[in-house]
Formats: C-alpha cells, sequence, structure tokens
C-alpha cells in the first residue's frame, strides 16, 4: 500500500524544500524501498528472500532537528500522510513496516549528546544515537546505562525507549522504563511535549510510562534524559547446574526472595543449555557427548541438513530431549553481580551458600564468565540457519514465579510438534520471570513457511493470553502482536484508543499499528 | 454545594435498597456531613474550627463488595451524581472534598485479605484495608511492604494508590506505585478493568501507572496486588552531622551515587535537626542550649505564645537561624538499612568509609535507631499548634540534586516573612531528592488565615513551577495544588482530559479534581 500518486507529487516539492538531499524518494527506488519496508522482524526477511515487499514506503527523510520534525508532522497532518518513525531498525516485531506506506523519518542523524550532567548522573541524547556508541561514550566518561539489549550494535536509544526494551543485566538496572528521567516528544498533533524532569512525583499518570513503549503511534522522540550509573567497580560471576527447569526457577526465585542483587540472571533449559552453555560447561558435563541429538545440534549450528531434521520437527524435539534427560545433562544457571566490591563479594558469598543450601551442583564462575565474554555472539550469528531457508524467531513473555513453569511447558507443548524450540529464563524479578523461546521453523515455500510462521505464533499467544500473561517482556508489540494486544488490553483498549486520539488526531503516526 | 432535593429524594430509595443500614443521608445528619465533607487537608480543619462546611456530601455509603460499587455507580451514571471515594480520610490536600456535593463512598468495610501468595511475594488486599493492619498481617507471615508513610495508623491501602504515596523506606522500597503488581477498578464508566499481573511488559503504556495517583478521578479501585518483601533480617543505622544543608545533600548524592542502598535517607535543616533531632543528639551538640530561638522552640512544640512568634514569622525565622549558625548547630542526616545481615554490614562499612573520606563529623547509630522508634510521634503531636489558632501544613517538593539547594532556599525565601519554615530532605534518589518542608503559620481571624495559608501557598507553587520541579513527591494534588497542576502539565493536559472522558464519561467520579 502507498499513498496516491496525486498527493506524492504535491508533497513531494515541500519535502524537498525541508529535507533537500536528505529526501529520498522510496518509490521510486527499489532498493531504499525494499530496505525500509522492512526491520528485523523474521517474516520481513522470508519477505526479503522471495523479493516481496508488501509494504513500501513512498518517502524516506533524515530530519537534523526537532524543528524539521514539527515542520515534517504539520506537512503530514496538512495531506493526512502516514508517518513512521524509524532508527537502527532493528526490531523484530515489524514495528517500522510502513503498512498504509507513506514517509518513513529515519531519526539516526539525531545521534548526538545534549548534556552529561554527572551532578545529577544523567545523560541526555537524542534518539538516533547508536547504542552500543552511547555505552561508549558514557564509559569514556566513567558511567554505564546498565543497558545491554542483543541488538546494541544497531539499535538506538530512541528505539529502545519506543519499544520498551530490556538488556541483559536488567535484574539490576532494570528495564529502560526505569532508566529514563523524563523525555522529549513530538506528538502527532504537532505538540512539543515534555515530561517532568523529577526523579518521583505524586500528580496524576506517570507521562513517561504512557509515551515509553508507544512504539511511534502517539509522535516522535526528540530525546531522552537517561538515568545513568558510575561504571561498576567489580563484576562478579557465578554459576550452578540445575537438574531441571524446575529446580532452576526455583533457585532463581530463592535468590530474589533474599534480597540479592544480581544484575544478569539466566537459566537455560536442557536444550539451550547444550547449544548455548560455555566450553567449560560443556567439556565439564557430558552434555555434548550423547550422540541421538549431536547431528541436530550441529545441524542447527551450522545449517547442514537443517530441512530434514525441521521437516520433523515434533520427532526432532523428542529426540533431543530424550537424549538430554538420558544424559543428565541439566540446565545451566548463571548470575552476574557488579557494583562496589565489597558488596559484590558479600552477595557472591550468600548465592554460594544459597546454593549450597539447595544441593546445587556449583560450577563456580568461568560458565557465567564465559557467557558475559561472549554474550553478542548469538545475536549475530543465525544466518545460517537462515540460509538453509528456515525461519528463526524468538518468543518473549513474562509472568510470576507460580505460573512460570506451567508457561515453559504450555508453551513448549503448544508448538513443538510444527518447530524445534528451546528456551532460557532472563530477567529476574521479585514476583516473577521472563521466559525467552526460540524457535527454528521451515516449510517447503514461502506462501507455507509464512502459514506455519504465524500458526506457530497464534498457538503460543493463545497460551499466553489463556494464562494472562506478558505476551511481550521486551520485543514489544509491532504487527506481529497486535491483534493479541487488542484481546489482553480487552475494556482498556478504548482508554489507549482516546490516548492515540488525543496525541494524534488525524491518525498519521505509524498507522495500522498497537490496535489504536 | 450539593445536588437537587428532587434527584436527592429519586435516588434515595434505590441508594437504601442497595445499602441498607450502610448508607448515611449526610444531608440530614449534620455530624456525619461535616466529617466526611473535609479530611486532613490543614484548610478543612480551620473550616472546622469556624464550624464551617463549604462542601457538605448528600450520602454516605459503605460498599462491601465490588458488585455494589458497580451498582453504585451506575445509579450515578444514571441521575449524574457525584461520586467521590473515600477510605481513611487521612488526605492532607483535601483530595476527598465534595465539591459538588453528591455521595460519598467509603470503602473502609472493604477490608479484606483476597490472596497472600508466598511464591510469588505478592498479597492481595482490598482498598479499605488499614495501612498498619496490613503491615501487621504481612509481619506475622514473615512478610513486609516495606511502605511506612507517616500516616500509617490511619491511611488505607487503597488511599495510599490512589494518592501515589510514599513511604520513609522509599528509599529502598520505592514509592507506592513501585509496589503494586497489578489492580483491580471498576471505572465511571461501569467496566470493571483489570492491569496486567505480570512483573514487567512491552505492550504499549503501563496502565498500572495511569490508575496509580488517580485520586478518584477515575474510578473506584476494588483490589490491589502489592510486591512485598521478606521481613528484613537485620536493620541498620548510620548518623552524621552536616556541617550545612549544602553538605549534607552533597553527601546523600554520594551515597547514591556508590550505589548503596539505604532504606531511609533523612537530612535535617538546622532548624528541623533542632526541633526533631534526638535527645542523643541534643545532648550531643550544643544545639538546644542557645537562649535565642530556644523560647520559640518550646513554643512551637508546646503552644505557648505561638501566636505572637507567628505574627512576627519574619523574625522569628531570622532569629532561630541566627541562632543555630551562632551555636554551628549543624544539620543531622540519618541512614537506614535492611535486608541479609551481611549486606546490611557491609553497607553500613561503605557508607562510613564514605563519610571518613568527607571528613564528616559521624554520630554512630544511636540517632538514626532513635528517629526509627519514634517516627511516629510528629504525626501525632500536632495538635498543640492547632489548638492555639496556628496553620501547620507541609509541602514536599522534588527534584534533580542540581537544582535542590536552589530549590530548599528559593522556597523558604519566598514566605518566610509570612510563615515559621523548616525542612527535612527524605526519599533519595540516584537523580535527587524530595524536601519536605514544614510551615506554621497564624492570622488573627478566620478569613485572614485562609487568605494566608493559600498566599504562602500560591509563592511555594510558584517557585516551583517556575524551577520545573515536581510539586508534589507523595501528598498529591487534591483540592490544593490543582491549578498548579493544569499549568505544569500544559500541553499534556488535553492527554489526561482523554483518559478522564474515556474511563469516566458522564464525569461523575470525583468531579472539580485533577484539573480534569
Amino acid at each position: 500500500m502507498s499513498i496516491d500518486s496525486t498527493t506524492r507529487a504535491v508533497v513531494e516539492p515541500r519535502l524537498r524544500n525541508l529535507f533537500k538531499e536528505r529526501l529520498v524518494l522510496a518509490a521510486e527506488s527499489k532498493n531504499q524501498d525494499s530496505i525500509y519496508g522492512r526491520d528485523l522482524w523474521p517474516i520481513t526477511l522470508l519477505w526479503q528472500k522471495a523479493n516481496d515487499t508488501p509494504y513500501p514506503a513512498d518517502f524516506i527523510v533524515w530530519p537534523e532537528t526537532e524543528k524539521e520534525i514539527i515542520d515534517l508532522i504539520s506537512i503530514c497532518r496538512e495531506y493526512k500522510i502516514p508517518l513512521v518513525p524509524y532508527a537502527g531498525g532493528s526490531g523484530v516485531c515489524g514495528g517500522t513496516v510502513p503498512v498504509y506506506g507513506g514517509i518513513i523519518c529515519d531519526v539516526k542523524r539525531m545521534d548526538k549528546i545534549i548534556e552529561l550532567n554527572e551532578k545529577n548522573l544523567t545523560c541526555t541524547v537524542e534518539p538516533g544515537m547508536n547504542g552500543q556508541l552511547f555505552e561508549e561514550y558514557l564509559n569514556r566518561h566513567g558511567y554505564t546505562l546498565g543497558h545491554f539489549p542483543s541488538s546494541i550494535y544497531v539499535s538506538t536509544v530512541g528505539g529502545w525507549v519506543a519499544t520498551r526494551a530490556a538488556g541483559q543485566l536488567s535484574t539490576y538496572y532494570g528495564k529502560i522504563e526505569d532508566m529514563v528521567l523524563n523525555l522529549k516528544m513530538v506528538l502527532g498533533n504537532g505538540e512539543t511535549v515534555e515530561t517532568l524532569p523529577a526523579p518521583a512525583s505524586a500528580q496524576g499518570p506517570d507521562f513517561n510510562q504512557i509515551f515509553i513503549g508507544s512504539e511511534g503511534v502517539l509522535g516522535i522522540i526528540t530525546s531522552v534524559t537517561f538515568k545513568i550509573h558510575v561504571y561498576p567497580k567489580k563484576r562478579g560471576f557465578f554459576a550452578v547446574k540445575a537438574k531441571d527447569v524446575t529446580q532452576g526457577i526455583e533457585f532463581m526465585r530463592q535468590v530474589m526472595r533474599e534480597e540479592l542483587k544480581p544484575a544478569a540472571v539466566r537459566l537455560y533449559d536442557e536444550l539451550d543449555t547444550a547449544i548455548i552453555g560455555s566450553p567449560e560447561e560443556k567439556n565439564d558435563s557430558n552434555s555434548e557427548s550423547g550422540t541421538g541429538y549431536k547431528a541436530i545440534l550441529k545441524s542447527l549450528k551450522e545449517g547442514k541438513g537443517l530441512t530434514t531434521i525441521l521437516r520433523f520437527a515434533g520427532l526432532t524435539n523428542r529426540a533431543a530431549n530424550i537424549g538430554l534427560k538420558f544424559l543428565n545433562a541439566g540446565c545451566l544457571l548463571l548470575f552476574t553481580f557488579e557494583g562496589p566490591e565489597e558488596l559484590v563479594a558479600t552477595q557472591l558469598h550468600l548465592i554460594e551458600k544459597l546454593a549450597l543450601d539447595n544441593q546445587l551442583d556449583i560450577k563456580g564462575e568461568k560458565p557465567a564468565e564465559y557467557w558475559w565474554n561472549h554474550r553478542y555472539d548469538v545475536s549475530y550469528n543465525s544466518p545460517s540457519v537462515i540460509k538453509a531457508g528456515a525461519f528463526l524467531d524468538t518468543c518473549e513473555v513474562a509472568t510470576t514465579w507460580d505460573k512460570l513453569a506451567d508457561l515453559y511447558f504450555n508453551v513448549k507443548n503448544a508448538v513443538q510438534d510444527e518447530v524445534f524450540i528451546m528456551a532460557h529464563f532472563s530477567h529476574s524479578y521479585l514476583n516473577g520471570n521472563n521466559i525467552y523461546f526460540s524457535i527454528v521453523g521451515f516449510a517447503d515455500s514461502y506462501e507455507e513457511s509464512k502459514k506455519k510462521y504465524f500458526r506457530v505464533w497464534d498457538k503460543m499467544m493463545k497460551v499466553c493470553l489463556d494464562m494472562n500473561v506478558a505476551i511481550s517482556h521486551h520485543h514489544s508489540i509491532g504487527l506481529l502482536k497486535q491483534e493479541y494486544l487488542k484481546k489482553q488490553l480487552g475494556n482498556k483498549l478504548p482508554i489507549w484508543k482516546s490516548i492515540k486520539q488525543a496525541c494524534d488526531p488525524d491518525n498519521i503516526m505509524n498507522p495500522g499499528k498497537m490496535g489504536v
């Protein structure tokens, strides 16, 4: 879909006047068109492979100032043109796909540090700032944001805020919504709004928590003031092996209950332990010495023979699970701690005591340290599966402790006959946890792949809706989960729609998303 | 103001049918009328003294079930009758004053524990549960909420949530908005809504943070699931004396910067140190051995000669401040820590080291322990001032570290010629702090007292608006700060109004409040 050619002809000179060479006519540029017509949502990779661009953009613009964004919104309102905020393009749910065409507003040129306030421990930055560059900037000055999503090398700070992202150390530092002191946006109604720059208040709704996670449907973020931390003086590591997922969950829960404050907490299920676990861990246990599923692992890693084993996902899952059970492979559980040296030491001491009380198999610091040093490897290492024609996706859902194991088994059971599935548990809270499922699927044709993909998601999401758990912990909604969001919001949906209506009365901001 | 007598006559049998003996016709009961026409907002105490009830309620009802609330809202919608949720009545900003009359819905009979979920560390409770009884219930089972407002003996859990309350240990446990896993409300539109019972999510706005702090203008809270904590195994105390407010603030900032996690942090300015400081502290220093302002302190405490010294507030403030400077009285700064014994010990060690590095006068644990044991004394000990005909109020505002000292001095300067003023700094964050001002004022007549009261508030609030700081940190908005809220929200006000409109299209819920 795209805007009509008459409107396009009228709008083009206005945009050209505003953005000069920072405007691309996507409709005339096959290349730009297809890049900005997708993000890292796995289905868009299937589109790409099939040379399909179901939702092309009409224009792409690269603003450099808030003023340009205000002028841009004014043009879009005048001609009712869809406007989609875009930055890293690393979203995995299709949040930036321009479903009604229109203008992609790529804010990557708005990437400046506005202020580092060392007294307040805050840093104000433009939305297009690359995540890793932002963290490195802070590190050079002795600080950290504490936000380490696996996309950090490609995602931007604005994207983090727009999607309620979470980083690997969220158990200590919180999710991105906990890291924002305040922010500035230009709304779809043309107004520039700024939330209150106070550490806390008691004056009605928290506007930060209305704007954060709005995925571009309310307006465009133009600056964010983040809460930063002194770079930790010490980082400590600890690992145990649980006999199964249930025992692992129980230990995570106890760690949180005891008021310990780990930075990272990661429990891998048997399969994920075998695939992701550190080399030390693998050599140490027998987890890779089996033969029944060794070929499966090798195949998943290298893509060889993948289509065969994925055609029989049910058998594959079963073979892998039986093999791992037979070998007593167990589940790796990693923790990191950071902060003042004495506090880290005390916490390591306390967690070790707790592990001993629980008669867990203590693995020391090596496996956790190995994970820390290789934590971005996986994210940038998946193409072998994609190249083999399979789809790979992740599904991150969260719930309270009492429902966590059930959620894990129910989601697995719902789809294990169709896709290869494994999971790890990360992002722990006092009251519950996130589960991060990885699924790998294959079908013989493009059309069949798409069908299978959505069928599998539908099954997973139905389990989540039935159990009333978070359908997304940190990947957000996008195009993928919109219908499930609407179902889950139920009679709260009209409230969300009223917010949309007040902020964007002409429905120009990322239309067709987020159930509004 | 009240509803017209025709409507009252029609509605009465419907309410009687619904609530039986749990209905009072306030219009016919002078006593009930005046009680429910006010809360603990100091101006309503002036009303009481003057036998003035400017905003009488028409009916008071005590529902016992959510179903009754749904039926009540249905009646109110049918006849467009204002409905004001009420519980402890301990608000200090007039939030429950029925400015358009109508029905006071007192939820104090909805005071049951619905579920203690020890696995999730959550407790679900009805809104009318008394705060202290709730904490004691949790304590009996080995838990704490960690929420200790000075009103705890009279306030309710629903009131806490409706006003974004903060307790004395908020630096560790957070404010009430951080303690809510999810909640249930009946909205003004008759819908029962429930927020997502997940520890975190990435699916648009956080509805908890829309409903929390809504002060009854959206609907009535019918249950809240709180995040609870294991009762701390150890509580540790630490105190220092700073030479002045500026040095005290700087040390608080450093403590937070170093990632220490105190539970309570309290810095008293010179005057507050002299009045509130522990006996040990007072004997230890010369802070009460002066004579210039000894009479003032005695008078403030006992009410004798109060009117005289308050008539000349400017002189009183100056005399007190000069006396305290001359005596080098300094500012007391208290910390408490709680949690696992080893962690508390480590933190006490680290904070002592930091205090030594800052060459602060270390006072050990006694003054902080004394405060902990007497922390509710002040709140229940103010009548002497009131009896003398003066008004006493508190103003709690919050900002980032870089503006904190300026905010303190600017607010003081703005009003010190009219009222006696002192302050303490509590509720510390990584990025800033709250200031809690206490003011005592007097005028010869009821009318003059009211005028002075609002003039002083206007001056304090203008400073806050000019400096763009939080006009309320935890006492909320009520009637008192509504106009300032509207100014501060600015172009965000239409968004807040759209939420109100969606939740309460007939504007029956606590009308005339919160700028909507």
